[in-house]
């Protein structure tokens, strides 16, 4: 038969070293822009393993990171999972309570943690119960902190060793990673990766009719470390060689133009909210994006504006894929198949669908009569199964509402068309994607209706031309309140509950809510009668 | 956690019966070349399922295969595993006595076989233990034949359900393949493969970096499938929706060329022999062959006049693989690091050597002195691991002298770079590679050994234009017999025990074999001496 090699992050992680040793890692942080070769990369992750290795850290345990895209989180990507612990990356743009909860949740024994998220953690520090030792991601001096135990990461790589052995890894199926994400309702969920998972989903990144991430790509990571494993291209890239550009904390449009022609990247990768960004700056100034062969766009639908602008006033091919926390991400690509030679409309047209399957993954649309026909027309729910696909949350009771009968209910209504290429019509899970962090329209709505002039709330996401999605509350006022102008006051409400950009742009009042038969809000009836409310706006929410 | 979804051949199948119905299979067998759609073979590979159920093939069962490269042994790569049973592809160059010895040692229940092999097959029918039925691989009448049951393979077909519903398979680790690999000596040796190494090769031939098999290939596979499942290539044309074209039996280079002019090929795959007949034809006749991204190259190192014809004055891509039955078979692939920017001679250079190892696959090699510096000087056996490397032979006694400590000792002797790419210098198996098959030099020498007028014999593969390495036996006779002219006696004698072209091109008589000090025949020196004698020589073996 055939040897029991398990699927590993060692094994990933060692093929860089002893291959591609002399590759590069530019990497943007607070101090400047650094540039290590992956055999450098490669003796610090070796050290941080043994430092994490020395201040206790046991096989199993969590290690949490609250940090931006940089060579030292790319570190703790290998050397937490390479250990035999689990690389838990925390949402930063989660609200303190949410952070708090899920560390508390992960049981995080470690946390590593960027200068600019030190007074975020020293806020939460009170409330975590789990957490044994800070680590400062930093070259700086430590600065007084009422964290305790709290190290320099440089300082502890400094004392460790460069040639430290990772433990061997017999078992692909246990956990190397976790990652919380946004609920209906209620506190985040997690999501465990495996060894196995997150191999073969960074095989899947290395395909050719998927993202084709090769030793000759240059990859621009811009969606957050902290969402999905940035989707997993750090370490696609490194077991493929590439060379990565990453870019560091509060990047502009400008940062990002300008990485992409002077490190002539190939390859970047991030949500529609950061690609309106860019086409504004190219609209600005002139950029040679001409080594860039593909922009891969994920975390919410891509607009259709912005998919023929990349394609044909930009040039640069617009990779449109689909996925979500649960899947690790990757689960569909929107690549036209060899023989659709349709017109130049019909193309951009089918890019902005969330396309075919990636092989490895399955999926089944289920409608009210069972599995819709390929029609473009019959809508259903996407299930989704394969070996990257998540069969639980973590320690969390509500995973039987998403995981049945062992498919991952999406609540992503799409239609599927004759060639078995999937478009999003709907969501039946009641979330709005602004900038790709995710809100909860249920908990806002709760939340609104605790206010003792509201009678009825409901909250829905209308198309903006930044944020992809805001919120919009519409209102139904108790009749003793009715023709007051409250809206301040209720927007204020929310800003004592809240991340500031949770909050409505805007409040309408309403005389009432469409509703179905069964009383349950109509919110799709809702988003079309609002859909063009924030058109033009542009409110700045962060 | 993630889903437990086994990685099993099945899930391929079953996403090309889905996305690429379209997508066409070029078949070219003794009855003239057909064209099926992939939604066609996906009914036709039920229909087989089921009539081998019909047949009584059992969960776990060897069904054998004696057939070239067309549809219908497509189908049974596909239909044998899915329903749960073991696809043995039988090489058919083998001489009569071998074919019997593995299909006994495989337990075969059933033979699919080719027409122009039955009377192979008849031959040896009396010697067979277990085989319960034959399938004749035609839409023609059944001959009358010895063998019995002997079934229509078409009329199967058409007897049976093209819905039938595979079986579940719950364990990626469950046999799906087997192939039989020459021994140094005895009798050759049975390598399986599994669900999951064949689902993991299949992904890492469509890396971007190895040979990219994507939906916009089309794909001519020249290498037998009864060679290591056609390097895997049928496996992944399926899963990724490339258009194959199969080119059935007795091909000539001719053929070979049309088909890459008319159908556009993009990748093909075969041996250096099948490459210099290309070359031939090509300065024979024009074809536009600017379609062809990639010739895939492998089964033995290719002569660096080979790469250079194919790089420079046909500017088809070189693609220069290494691997072997045991190693599913992809292990490295010789393609240049993005900085490897030398001139143009040490370009192709790099490109004879058998280059880096394939994600997924690991590396050691060991001279006398432990592991050799990266210095391409020092030699050292080539030892390999990875989850599409076998751990064992079937049933066989041998397993021991090849795997050891977890790692495949392949035999081959290699320098490494300072980039870590491979090439193999010499080999330590006493092997002959003709025309990308293997010879026994130990088979031949023991056999000459009986003769009453050899004292010692030696055979030694010499380089040969057309086949790479052909058998020269190098002779001490007896006393009695020294000067005595008895080469064609001695050919003679061992025509009436090998296949034809297992027999040496010549012999040579010398007064001694050079030995080690422990009185081992050094092969290398004999090679060396005589690496010129078959310059210029065409001779015909088949």
């Amino acid at each position: 038969m055939m040897m029991n090699v398990p699927l590993t992050i060692p094994m990933m992680f060692e093929h860089a070293e002893r291959y591609f040793s002399k590759k590069v890692v530019i990497s943007r942080t607070a101090g400047g822009v650094h540039r290590f070769t992956y055999g450098e990369i490669a003796q610090r992750t070796r050290r941080l393993a043994h430092a994490l290795e020395k201040l206790g850290v046991q096989k199993g345990e969590r290690v949490g990171t609250l940090a931006w895209n940089h060579h030292r989180h790319l570190e703790a990507y290998f050397a937490i999972p390479s250990m035999g612990a689990v690389l838990h990356t925390i949402n930063i743009r989660l609200s303190p309570q949410q952070i708090a909860y899920i560390i508390n949740h992960a049981e995080d024994k470690v946390l590593l943690i960027d200068p600019d998220i030190l007074p975020l953690v020293e806020a939460i520090a009170p409330y975590l119960s789990t957490v044994k030792a800070f680590v400062l991601m930093s070259n700086t001096d430590l600065p007084d902190s009422p964290l305790k135990p709290l190290y320099s990461y440089e300082t502890l790589l400094a004392e460790s060793d460069p040639a430290f052995s990772f433990p061997s890894i017999e078992d692909e199926n246990q956990a190397a990673g976790m990652c919380y994400t946004s609920a209906t309702t209620g506190n985040p969920k997690g999501v465990v990766y495996t060894h196995r998972s997150i191999v073969l989903h960074a095989m899947a990144l290395g395909l050719a009719d998927s993202t084709a991430v090769s030793e000759r790509d240059t990859v621009l990571t811009v969606v957050p470390m902290f969402h999905v494993n940035a989707w997993g291209l750090p370490f696609a890239c490194v077991w493929f060689g590439s060379t990565q550009v990453l870019p560091g904390p509060y990047f502009t449009p400008q940062l990002l133009a300008e990485f992409m022609e002077t490190e002539q990247v190939t390859v970047t990768g991030g949500v529609p909210t950061i690609w309106l960004g860019l086409l504004k700056e190219l609209e600005q100034k002139v950029y040679d994006l001409s080594s860039l062969r593909g922009l891969l766009c994920g975390g919410s639908a891509a607009p259709l504006a912005m998919v023929r602008a990349f394609e044909e006033k930009w040039k640069v091919p617009f990779y449109h894929a689909y996925g979500m926390t649960e899947t690790s991400p990757l689960v569909s690509f929107a690549r036209l198949k060899s023989y659709q030679d349709g017109s130049e409309e019909d193309r951009i047209q089918s890019l902005t669908r969330q396309g075919y399957m990636v092989q490895g993954t399955e999926m089944k649309v289920v409608g009210a009569e069972g599995e819709v026909k390929w029609d473009d027309k019959e809508m259903g729910e996407l299930l989704l199964r394969g070996p990257w696909i998540a069969s639980e949350y973590y320690r969390d009771e509500r995973s039987d509402d998403t995981f049945k009968d062992g498919w991952l209910h999406t609540g992503d209504v799409v239609t599927v068309d004759e060639e078995g290429s999937i478009k999003i019509v709907d969501r039946t899970k009641d979330l709005i994607k602004s900038g790709g962090e995710w809100i909860s329209s249920v908990d806002l709505e709760n939340t609104l209706m605790t206010h003792e002039a509201v009678f009825e709330a409901c909250v829905v996401g209308i198309p903006h031309e930044k944020w992809e999605e805001r919120p919009l509350a519409c209102i139904v006022l108790k009749d003793l309140y009715k023709g007051q102008n409250l809206k301040l006051e209720i927007l204020e409400f929310l800003h004592t509950q809240f991340a500031k950009w949770w909050i409505p742009d805007d409040i309408v009042f309403v005389d009432e809510i469409p509703k179905s038969g069964v009383g349950k809000f109509l919110k799709r009836e809702l988003r079309e009668q609002w859909q063009d409310y924030y058109v033009g706006s542009t409110t700045v929410i962060d």
